[in-house]
């Protein structure tokens, strides 16, 4: 059974574990607040695109419990600032925003007194939880398709349970395999800076007991030039509308090298990701961290001090390096529409 | 003036800078033995292919100094077992086998008792050393040509005054450029696992006050895309006789994104480098090194226990993807006779 990587608590905190500290502890907290939820976006105590618009919604909720007692309108001019804070806690994953905007729709048409709408609101965000969960397992089923009995997957960055509500985007198809008694083997890519393949998805396969192998970036090329990677799957962030992608730094240079080596490389994502109002990826806003996450790990420098590193949190993939979009609707193929 | 990474002590052991401890401290270790020397080069205290060439010399003369006394036979025996403790140390770089065998063919053709001949050997290890540093100028010289006023320079791994007698390899085309007054910058390649970029270059090109960026691997690609590389300079632990090449793991992959991007890509290297008994690549030797490289970084677990990780310390690149080999010989094309 996957890892549940966000739940209530009793008191109607959002419960999170907090991902920073895996694999060495499994750490959980309560969050109370908007800002608490914003903030541990931010820092990344919780990621992964679905898994930040599932918080989120469960943020607003949590954040309006003790203001039930305001009059409707004032109770949704709440809502929409405590949205809004929330939407600014990070640019690039379009998820974040399709889940506050769908909160948001749901309070608006929603009549009655601030209480009638806050139980509406609980049930919503439950709802795109649950639906995350389902999304999780039919790109999973579809995804299956793609991995032949012995596949050896490559796999960037945490796509797994830790990063949605349920199996995960591009790590469903290895969990399903895996159910199966299929034979599937993952190459897990660490994800420099911040680790997110030897700190997270090694840490959920080996829960899982599907067998991995970790590898740092530089060893993606000599793989595919020695013919031992099947495919390649990664998750995204946002997904554009002629099929332009960004997701986590990294993703772009395993395409590339997955087209030179004849490897097919496949993007598993919900529909929710795709943010058909952009045309193409050079309109995605990039995040750009700070220069520590790359120069320290763990507290200790490894550059000399006063040394500048770039630090974009994403990069962006052309639709030309994709062989299809494994998504809760198929595989499908762009342009998209809504 | 770039650091010296190796000087005899006054006592006569080879006095080394232990780059494990790099850029936190600067520490100093006197080698008195085969043993010690050996020791160093397999953990990577001294590393960098001519270095260790000129290490391995260095420690053949330090090693013998205690057995002078010793008659001709007894001297050039004992001489040949310490060359294969060495020899043995590392597997792939082909500098460390070509400075003992010099080291051995000089000694067999010096008449006299063992002190004449322990007199003519440090005499040729400091030699090596002297030439490495001509070769690094010369292999500056020629690659200034590949850099225009401006240009930015990817770099992988350390090829600089850490990893030679002189002012490196592939990093002496930069330094020659910034000591005339040109401009150039140079994108460090942090290289994992060993962080040779991050903690070696970063700090040495710092040092010598050369405009430098740090990046992750996972950037190249991104930043070829947007085209702010202008040019990727590499080093060369064994190149073929067909010029295919061993370097850092992570190389490959870099050949393979610049080719895709257009990007001219060369690898700068002493001659010593040329092994022209390999016809070609896969006849070359590749280091497996610890796991435990990878799942630990300064002490810190960075992935969960019990994980299995990859670690080949280098990949092999065909020499289709090279535009030039920049050496003390010049710019030149394979195949490479002796």
């Amino acid at each position: 059974m996957p890892i549940q990587p966000i739940l209530w608590s009793s008191s109607g905190a959002v419960r999170i574990i907090d991902q920073r500290a895996l694999p060495e502890s499994e750490l959980s907290r309560d969050l109370d607040t908007a800002d608490a939820v914003a903030d541990a976006i931010r820092t990344l105590q919780v990621r992964g695109a679905p898994l930040i618009g599932i918080a989120a919604a469960m943020g607003l909720v949590a954040a309006t419990r003790d203001q039930q007692q305001l009059p409707r309108a004032d109770f949704l001019s709440r809502l929409k600032q405590l949205a809004t804070l929330l939407g600014n806690a990070r640019p690039t994953a379009v998820n974040l925003r399709w889940a506050l905007d769908r909160m948001l729709r749901v309070a608006e048409s929603t009549p009655g007194v601030g209480a009638t709408v806050w139980e509406r609101l609980r049930a919503e965000a439950n709802a795109i939880w649950d639906e995350d969960r389902e999304m999780c397992r039919r790109i999973g089923e579809c995804g299956l398709t793609v991995l032949e009995d012995g596949a050896n997957v490559l796999t960037h960055c945490n796509t797994g349970a830790l990063a949605t509500g349920g199996i995960g985007t591009a790590l469903a198809p290895i969990y399903l395999a895996h159910e199966q008694g299929r034979r599937v083997h993952a190459y897990v890519d660490e994800t420099r800076p911040l680790l997110q393949g030897s700190r997270l998805t090694a840490w959920e396969l080996m829960r899982a007991g599907v067998p991995c192998t970790l590898i740092t970036e530089g060893m993606a090329a000599p793989l595919m030039q020695q013919k031992k990677v099947d495919v390649v799957l990664v998750g995204a962030d946002r997904i554009c509308a002629n099929g332009d992608f960004a997701n986590k730094i990294g993703t772009y240079g395993l395409a590339v090298l997955a087209q030179h080596h004849s490897v097919p490389f496949y993007c598993a994502a919900p529909w929710s990701t795709v943010d058909v109002t952009l045309a193409s990826g050079d309109l995605i806003p990039i995040e750009q961290r700070a220069s520590a996450e790359v120069t320290v790990i763990g507290g200790r420098p490894i550059a000399p001090n006063g040394m500048t590193a770039l630090n974009p949190a994403f990069d962006v993939t052309p639709a030309r390096y994709v062989k299809g979009f494994i998504t809760d609707r198929g595989i499908v193929q762009p342009p998209f529409r809504s």
